[in-house]
């Protein structure tokens, strides 16, 4: 089975935003060994969408859309198929009650066009929309399979992954397995992983190795394909016993986790709770963890002290280490953390401080990072690093460097 | 000019990157009047290229290839190119002596596939690579022009903005001049936005009127084409008239600002401080204020308070109020506001409390939010919401709400 993906929106093609909506589908359909062989975008044109249709039927067996279900004019995926294959567009009953649902629920006023999102292609199958109002829909014709989803990314990848993954498996099922796994790994450049790694990139077949870089952490694409689940697997997991005898200290988790995700998971698991001083990340560290579930159980809470008088009034830090070292500093770092454990009561303490940028200050360079971890009752650890990136980036860099220093702590505590 | 851009990569399709070489040259066609059609993703394979190429020639004058000029097997763009048109191959000097520099630089070992790079179209005018090694090349023949530019971005958008957009430009002198504009909105949904523009979108012609969602906020793209930027701009300014006459109550800015960036951009301007108190948002209001630059000057700090002790410890909200209203409810956000001000000395006081969910909370579905708005002195103002989104866009959208209310509180002390 052959794929195709056609993106409907003129704000593609106007530049206003991205196709991240054909990347997440083409991994999806990677996974279950469908090839993409083509992505298209086209604007909100009825005459050239039709167009693109007919192209995308003689090359491709399943066509998936994204965009244009939303509830205005220029919204209109849904009719120019059901023109294009002479099908009525029929009202989805449940959708439409979830969609007058959702303005009860929210004390909107619900308008017409809103009802317009309800309509469903005749004999299709919805898929739910559980994050917004749109139903994507699958129909399938004798030649081809033809899969509707909505454009936001919020609503079309949790609809992908909940229903119309398993549509879409089930048509694959005489295919072969594909099996994925991605190692993720933190401390380590992408060059000098793909080095260490060298050979079994050269020597590649099955599984295969792809490296990939983003936002500072890199991690390694595992992909075998086998007739059944379980060898896919037990290939998966040969390479990457292979690849972790040589780069295995930097590893720390798999697939869609994150530093984050598997520091909260830590921290439940030992039952520990820990508060913040975060000047340089500006509250990023703690909207981060309080992104999960649960994250109450954990973050005690924690301070935004931008400014040296938070840090002082506030957070307690003596005016002397201020005055003496600068609020970029060692000790500043560590009285951060250490008081943020005292004052929320919580069994570890950390802290950021740091020249973000664009400015040097206090002398100290832009990229200058001073984190402290302070487990309750003793002296604070401090670690000094020096990043090069751009604002965002040193931001980000040290939230994640962070969670990387508490988890690498945990582990020794552990086995202590 | 009609334009269409096909990407040429494997690892597009696999979904391993996503094409943002599409979305940035479409903007700059956009900005030089060039139409933007189709967006094409194809891979490395010769067959499906050559019949990608004879579909672009059939609906399009201009041919954006990027990728596949590269020195491996699989790098085949100008290769397919050169025998779909019936053209030689001609090594460029300039460019092999660049590459043989570039290896000597390095001190690398020089094989014979990078002197592939160096051959280009014959007849083509060559694009310089200031940045890699591949030189882009423009080959133009009685009804199309083709631009093939390398794939890495790096290489790319310095190649196309510093040599390719003049080539273009050049042949685009005949065009009009394209001007367009995005004016923001917050507070209204998309479809009733679009209720109250209905006769002006049905009547335009230009400028054009397209609306788009995103995030809980709404934006109207005008486009105006005319024969000198003057006259567009305004045409522009006279639909802009006509909307903000029915919305404007709604709209907040131009473009590629956000209502962080306004409020902060007022704060400033006022030479006002704030101070925050999140527990339902985490840090999420207070990073993002920080992740623009010159933050210190109005940020005064703010408390994470995610449970109730740090509520009542940190944040002194009085322990009456958690027993009787509960952590969600009008009497806590206004004293989180009013004491967030009093403790950090600022002369605004913000706070977020609600439940962001799954779960629900002090019998308090999810969705329930409460923001106080507190003036260094006065009793706080809380607003109470309801949000249908889930936990992560539930918190997003509080903060948009925050910096809304603040704005909306600004503008009037003005007028008063």
């Amino acid at each position: 089975m052959n794929a195709e993906i056609i993106a409907v929106g003129s704000e593609l093609l106007l530049g206003q935003i991205v196709n991240t909506n054909a990347r997440f589908i083409s991994r999806q359909l990677a996974d279950m060994g469908i090839n993409v062989f083509y992505h298209t975008v086209v604007g909100d044109n009825p005459a050239r969408l039709e167009a693109v249709i007919k192209i995308a039927e003689s090359r491709s067996q399943l066509i998936i859309f994204t965009g244009g279900l939303g509830p205005t004019k220029d919204d209109l995926t849904k009719e120019t198929i059901a023109r294009h294959l002479q099908k009525n567009l029929v009202t989805d009953e449940e959708a439409l009650r979830s969609i007058e649902q959702y303005f009860e629920r929210t004390n909107r006023v619900m308008t017409d066009n809103n009802r317009k999102q309800a309509l469903i292609l005749e004999d299709s199958q919805v898929l739910k929309n559980d994050h917004g109002m749109a139903p994507g829909m699958v129909l399938s014709t004798k030649n081809h399979t033809y899969m509707l989803l909505p454009g936001p990314p919020k609503e079309m990848e949790p609809m992908f992954l909940k229903y119309g993954n398993a549509v879409l498996l089930g048509k694959a099922a005489s295919q072969k397995v594909i099996a994925s796994r991605v190692l993720r790994f933190f401390g380590i450049g992408e060059s000098l992983l793909e080095t260490e790694l060298e050979d079994l990139i050269e020597a590649q077949t099955n599984p295969t190795i792809a490296p990939l870089a983003s936002d500072g952490e890199c991690s390694i694409r595992l992909t075998a394909s086998a007739a059944s689940f379980d060898v896919a697997q037990l290939l998966l997991d040969e390479m990457e016993e292979k690849v972790l005898a040589r780069a295995g200290e930097f590893f720390y988790g798999y697939d869609e986790t994150s530093l984050m995700k598997e520091l909260t998971k830590t921290l439940k698991d030992k039952g520990l709770t820990i508060a913040c001083a975060e000047s340089l990340t500006g509250g990023m560290f703690q909207q981060e963890l309080t992104s999960y579930p649960g994250a109450g159980a954990i973050l005690k809470g924690g301070v935004v002290c931008y400014t040296n008088t938070a840090k002082t009034d506030v957070l307690q830090v003596s005016k002397e280490t201020i005055d003496k070292h600068g609020a970029v500093s060692r000790a500043c770092a560590g009285e951060l953390a250490e008081n943020a454990a005292n004052i929320f009561e919580s069994d570890l303490g950390i802290s950021f401080t740091g020249v973000a940028g664009p400015d040097e200050s206090e002398g100290k360079p832009v990229g200058t990072v001073y984190i402290g971890i302070s487990v309750k009752g003793t002296p604070a650890v401090v670690e000094k690093m020096q990043f090069g990136g751009g604002r965002e980036a040193n931001r980000i860099r040290a939230v994640k460097y962070g969670c990387h220093l508490l988890l690498k702590l945990l582990a020794n505590s552990q086995s202590a």
